[in-house]
């Protein structure tokens, strides 16, 4: 598929809501659990979530639209939550990604971008020129990989507990 | 973790209420989309979740409580549901599925399992002795296996669409 607005608004519209229905209220065994040192957890997804809102999808979309390829995008923190979600519990962070996607997508809407903006043309700091149209797939898929990560994540806690299930469950890897 | 029912009864309790959160109202083209020949859609995702729970996890339950090892478990057909959504819209399904969850953990919840039940075994078609406790669990990371899927199938739509952001999505595979 190519980036079309009108397919990837809703997708994007309802990660929150998603994980919300999903994580909302699980025992902190779950909610914590990681797949070993360095790795994150559920409740550090939904804070990575949180500063790309912040710091990535739509300030780059606006860099990209005031620089075009003459200003590399600022770096991105991949590991700013875990000092960005201090003191705050899952429910918090679950409803200020809500709040935050929302304001994402008015500001995204109030840019009044057509399809041909989608051909723009930006900077990556690491791999150089990118199009408008990839960085916003990027944000749909950012979102799904990191549903696909959560899931992974929990699944992994009963690695052992499956017994010889283990060898047809594919998203617990081989051990 | 080993399998508790107090921390796996929520999740399998919120399954049907994240996928519904996050595929309700989808646009076709990601519902019905596929990774190729063969493979899945979400709305088949959905259909095999409640072939399931009618065939599958409590049936098997209580199949392990009457015959403990002596009869195997009934053969699963994992791809049922390519005859038994026909007709169905997703929000059908999903409302399907939701209801025979709900059905399934009252269902367990009257069988009045305790922690010394998980250790019961019975026999499974392929690999032989199982515990109670290991189907359980398998209950849990099949939910999680598939919502992975689902964003999987999702992410792959935009595999070419991200342009170079591709080689850093480990969800999207290796091109």
């Amino acid at each position: 598929m190519e980036f079309r607005f009108d397919e990837a608004l809703p997708v994007l519209r309802q990660t929150p809501r998603a994980l919300r229905a999903w994580l909302q209220g699980l025992p902190v065994s779950w909610t914590t659990a990681t797949e070993g040192p360095g790795t994150w957890s559920p409740y550090d997804v939904v804070g990575h979530l949180i500063h790309g809102e912040r710091a990535d999808w739509i300030p780059r979309v606006e860099h990209l639209l005031a620089h075009g390829e003459t200003v590399p995008f600022p770096p991105f923190d991949r590991e700013a939550m875990f000092t960005g979600s201090a003191g705050q519990t899952l429910d918090q962070l679950l409803d200020r990604f809500s709040a935050l996607r929302n304001t994402s997508l008015a500001r995204l809407d109030a840019l009044g971008l057509t399809d041909a903006d989608l051909a723009r043309t930006g900077r990556h700091p690491e791999f150089g020129i990118v199009t408008l149209g990839q960085h916003l797939a990027t944000w749909v898929v950012h979102d799904m990989s990191h549903v696909a990560q959560v899931a992974r994540v929990m699944a992994t806690q009963y690695a052992e507990a499956v017994g010889p299930w283990r060898a047809y469950l594919s998203v617990l890897g081989r051990s």
